[in-house]
């Protein structure tokens, strides 16, 4: 039996992270795999009450040390109830989100120890790591177009451009970094393209994990 | 001028933590000093938004992580918001319970590792570590006798004997770990010759600050 694996998506708002994580999903279950989507806070009550401290607008006074702490904490809470769960029984699991975008948002965009978010982090999820990420690569011009007729807006995205250019040179860190983990796909292709791309990726792992 | 500095008190519920810090900040009044008392989550409130899910007696599926980061991330907020300034303006600040709680109730009282929980506290709080801490000793047995009549009861102190016997041990650990640091005092005598020794520590430590 396929034992269980994280596949993590991550990119900008607005890059498609959505519609690829679907599609990947219709993909595996074709292919008679029984994946599960989760998105951080995954669905824990005690995920959604600490997401509630995080994305009040009146939360100004937060430093950045406890916005990187709470996110470690809710992403512990799903690996504990949520994630650890169905990887025992061999699922695979796709994260939209994980702990990149900690190392994106907070370490390199809130210019937080690189090495202290990382190891928190992996705490947090008891090192249990993505088998294989995909970076959604859209620059955060493109991205903040793509968002111009969202209405709704939360602390993060009420951040000014400049911080969003730092996440995003942070992503671009990342792939340096994690060059056999984190996969770059260009997100100015065609939806069906990317899809294309993501599903031989995958195909690769699965075929390895059965080797 | 003399720099500030953190004293804090560590200790089981009903050991006499807080008479014992409101007769040293009578003392260091009397002396001159402006002492400042902060008991986590320091007021903050952010702190009190993450206390209220801590404390919240519902939440008995929160994994022990989770709860060890959300006391790391209210110790954050509080450090940032309240403590660093006080020490930046030189006062001496007295804290009813620090990180040493963590490394007894979350490392050795949940069986996380000490490593990563010490590690995690120390990027909490910028590596700012007390300069003297005072352990004030009763066994679980006298705590719980003492606590008899007490009637409002929380998500911590609904907790089994057990329990608290792996805090009170690895607060004995603590004080192998950080002899320079961690003073014991025996909580059972008299609470006017308590006094006495932390205030015979302390001016030992004032006047070390001075030389």
């Amino acid at each position: 039996m396929a034992k269980g694996m994280i596949i993590s998506f991550e990119g900008t708002d607005g890059s498609g992270k959505t519609t690829q994580i679907k599609a990947l999903s219709r993909y595996l279950e074709e292919k008679g795999y029984m994946p599960a989507i989760l998105r951080e806070p995954g669905g824990t009550r005690i995920g959604e009450e600490i997401r509630s401290i995080l994305l009040n607008s009146d939360n100004t006074e937060m430093a950045s040390l406890t916005e990187m702490l709470l996110y470690a904490s809710s992403r512990a809470q799903m690996m504990e109830e949520k994630v650890e769960p169905l990887l025992k029984e061999g699922k695979i699991v796709i994260l939209d989100r994980f702990f990149d975008s900690s190392l994106a948002y907070q370490a390199y965009g809130r210019d937080l120890n690189f090495d202290a978010v990382l190891s928190i982090n992996l705490a947090a999820v008891k090192n249990i790591v993505p088998k294989i990420t995909f970076f959604i690569d859209i620059t955060p011009e493109q991205s903040l177009k793509r968002r111009q007729n969202a209405t709704a807006t939360d602390r993060l995205e009420n951040e000014d451009m400049s911080f969003h250019y730092k996440v995003y040179e942070g992503y671009k860190k990342l792939l340096e970094k994690f060059p056999e983990r984190i996969i770059r796909i260009d997100g100015t292709k065609e939806a069906r393209e990317i899809t294309n791309e993501i599903t031989s990726y995958v195909d690769n792992v699965l075929k390895e994990d059965i080797r």
